[in-house]
């Protein structure tokens, strides 16, 4: 929280127009407080020669986030708690965090610690941190569909030092979103940027009785590493959106990909899930937090990930999103008994049809199937499975449904 | 449509009391206008020595139902279009209709038209029909029952000149009737004889709110073929009415029957289970449409068809509905703890019992089953599977506890 | 019913303090009427010689319970449709009633029916009963919990001259609700000490409304054979009380247990799962009645039962009523998103946590999954098995919940 978050904002303003919103330090938002702002200017450890053997200028993650002001000297012995390192991971700088309880630390990596802290020596040790109130700071906007029903996209901007976990969440939803504004879409999309559990929270707080209406959506984060793509299961099994899911894999090819069962730890799902909202939200994930070696560490970084493998993930999203947008519910205008085809000039006649020539599917049953399941109950998905055609055939059929007013969008 | 309808529902009033109802030309039912009918007095083809090599008077399938009139002399070319014929079945004459566009046409067996008809010679074609306002005729009869909630029995009545398809329909769909005037019902039986689809719409359309309270039903079409048994399945596929088909093929002993899935293509279900209505219909037929090889064509005639193929599919039905009657939700009148069953004298005495003295039931644990279970949601049909005891007996031993006003049939 | 009951309960009231409540003869309940009281002084068989032959004062059950007053001689083959033995259990009295016929007889083993009786002699017969109005007694005791919902624990007492059916019942209960009255618990146990049938019918009648809001209860007996443990299951097949015996087995490491079925036959579940009621009751039992050799025999004696084997018992009923009283449906008081743990001082620290420090379970995760499902449609059971942790360690973290205030018993 603060001007970094702010910063990380407007540079996704250069690319799409988002929307920054402020919610005061000092709100409550449910059980929690929206805290102050940290601002840091400077931190270092300088030995006894006065050489900076810790420098929070030459790499950030050096700082415990939301470390208090100090300025001392130490012993090593006093010193020793408020280091953190590695010994499994020895040239890593891990990435920790202070957030509510006020505390400072340095983190650096077990090569460091060896070479630099002994016992006997003393150290300067300084942090020119200051809280104050502010706000908090996070990016929205609203693509209007056809359709007023929303879908929640979440993705998180707390620590966008580290490249897997966090940065290419935010990069990847930039990209996703410049996508979906190119297209004419059927359902509503709000798509936030937030700091992780505090943002989400808050935004839950502030847009309620949005948050209650909502669809469904999906949490994106870790979609850039070297590693497998997985999925993270919405709260309920059964829930239409894991099959889709299932389905952009089984339609992308990626055959090897890792199943995670919901789980109440994670990311802001844990918040979109709670008994308040229930929002079923999936997470596709490559290389997904807690799972890989460099998590949370200063290796997180644009070795490890690389613009290739988030514009992967991004076509997954893509397709994703692309079909929960066809997935929508209709009911039909002629209930009782079947349309006479001919009158609505339905009859498929030759290079006339809806679908192509050569089409491997039967437009004809496609029209009679989606009149009589078009009851207001069945989603476009679920009848494609149950024909076992894909759901972007059924859409195009439906769509032309539509348009000759057989059927209309069902308030669900 | 027109007075050979009439005269079909007529000679079916020589057996058993139907009423035909009259739907004018020009009424609109739902998204359909019931046409004008069609009077057809004669049609030929001559060749060029005058002689008909085409004639109408010889078998009515020769003319496309519903042709337009025509007079005049037509090159080979000309007439081409409008001649049908099978290559694949050189001797069928194919039937054909063209009900909703207005058309004429000839159909004649491949044989003929290879004999007859040759590039070069003109031919004479003289089709003397009419389309004049008139009615759509339907014929019903409501077999009234102890209880007002109704099955619905379909069949259809617009080819007769075809046996199987569909001829013995209504011949079954007759003597069904004539069996069930003899019994005394438990439930009310709707039974109509229709034109295919244009009559089921017409009827449902005319009697909306009858419809809307139809528990379920069966339609009845070819039935009399020297093929598999078969059943399509209701819309639902875990609907009782499924499981009791497969209950009477189990106990008459058929065991290599053919089960379709429900499908959109097929006979007036089409119309029943259309989102206004969704009446679960089932079909037990004995060689089904679409799938022999005479199939909409004059060899499907009384030579492939014959009245013992029709009595035994007769029976299946006559076994299904006698077991739907018996299918009852009751509701125990003493819903709190046992009942006092010797002050009902309900202890089966020796030889005062309802079942036989040698049945293999134990006739005082079907009693308190039957209690425990009549709470107005289990129908008897469920309950006999959750006890593995027939129908039949349970059915029984409710008469009596009804009889002794123990339980009562429940509004469902 | 008479004084013979109401000694019973006496007995158990040095025991607990049972309330006795009278229901008098005449009362119509439901379907039954309560029936007078039998009073029975004396009654026996003298042969020809003047030699008691059969003498109630030596074992109560050599007389048909409920037997009307006689007092003649008669011949064998007057006698002899009186008389009741078994000839595949030759040294057993065999137990009869005639509760609502009106009747007399005498039960003996076969050993003594072929030595005494022989065609061509005579009997002399005194029977000393009286049928008076008065009532019938039944012993209730209500332990109140922090709830009012109410779970209910029956046994009855018609026969306790007999000790695994059905003296075992009552024993097991007392010592059940001694252990109980110990305990501060969660729920509210209302346990009733009755004569099978009627007497359950009567306590329903009489206690309609309360019994209209039982959750679900048990019914104890035949808890003290040499023989296998088994369960009857509840009506509904999927009743969490199952799960919960079977999870109570487990624990206790009993494998060989046996698992019946509901049943329309067996004992006051009867009236308790009946349609008006429909409260899911469970059995535990040790050697079960119908299943035994000595069952409804004077060998179902002290010499059968002992109290270890009613220990054993009594240990099972225990563990699932501890378990039961922890199956609470909470609801979150912060259902929106999540609770900020360490403001309620939630987060375990070293030695501070609810579970031991060497525990396996993580507590944090615990929490969590608690604030998730806690939304007043998951009970503590359930949770515990989506999990798969036990319910004691749940419930143990839950407690700690519902202190800080944030989960309460949901109303269900």
């Amino acid at each position: 929280m603060g001007e970094g978050n702010r910063q990380t904002l407007r540079m996704i303003q250069n690319h799409i127009p988002l929307e920054i919103k402020e919610y005061p330090s000092g709100s409550q938002v449910y059980d929690w407080t929206i805290p102050q702002e940290w601002t840091i200017r400077d931190a270092w450890i300088k030995n006894s020669n006065g050489e900076k053997i810790v420098d929070f200028q030459k790499c950030n993650v050096h700082l415990v986030s939301y470390s208090a002001p100090v300025q001392g000297t130490f012993t090593f012995e006093e010193l020793s708690p408020h280091l953190h390192f590695r010994e499994d991971l020895a040239e890593a700088i891990p990435y920790r965090t202070s957030y509510y309880k006020r505390n400072w630390g340095f983190c650096l990596s077990y090569n460091d610690f060896k070479k630099y802290f002994h016992s006997g020596e003393k150290y300067e040790v300084f942090i020119d941190s200051e809280f104050t109130n502010g706000s908090l700071s996070i990016g929205e906007i609203l693509l209007k569909g056809e359709s007023d029903e929303e879908y929640l996209i979440s993705t998180y901007i707390c620590h966008p030092s580290l490249a897997n976990d966090n940065l290419s969440g935010p990069v990847l939803t930039t990209f996703l979103i410049k996508e979906l504004m190119s297209m004419k879409l059927k359902f509503s999309y709000r798509i936030i940027f937030i700091p992780e559990t505090i943002g989400a929270i808050a935004y839950c707080s502030f847009n309620e009785s949005i948050m209650k209406k909502i669809k469904s959506g999906m949490v994106i984060t870790t979609v850039g590493g070297p590693g497998k793509f997985g999925y993270k299961k919405t709260f309920q099994d059964e829930h239409v959106l894991n099959a889709i899911v299932e389905n952009v894999f089984q339609e992308k090819g990626v055959e090897d990909f890792i199943t995670y069962p919901f789980d109440i730890h994670g990311s802001d799902e844990r918040q979109y899930s709670s008994p308040g909202f229930r929002i079923n939200t999936v997470t596709i994930s490559k290389d997904r937090y807690y799972e890989y070696d460099y998590y949370h560490t200063s290796l997180d970084n644009l070795d490890f990930v690389n613009a290739e493998y988030i514009s992967q993930t991004l076509e997954l999203y893509l397709s994703l999103v692309t079909k929960i947008d066809k997935n929508i519910v209709y009911k039909s205008n002629y209930p009782h008994c079947e349309v006479m085809l001919s009158k609505h000039d339905l009859y498929p006649e030759i290079g006339g049809g809806i679908l192509p020539q050569n089409s491997q599917w039967n437009e004809l049953d496609i029209i009679l199937w989606l009149l009589f399941y078009c009851d207001g109950t069945h989603d476009l998905f679920t009848i494609s499975r149950l024909l076992s055609i894909p759901l972007e055939i059924i859409f195009q059929v439906a769509l032309k449904l539509e348009e000759k007013k057989l059927i209309d969008r069902a308030k669900v």
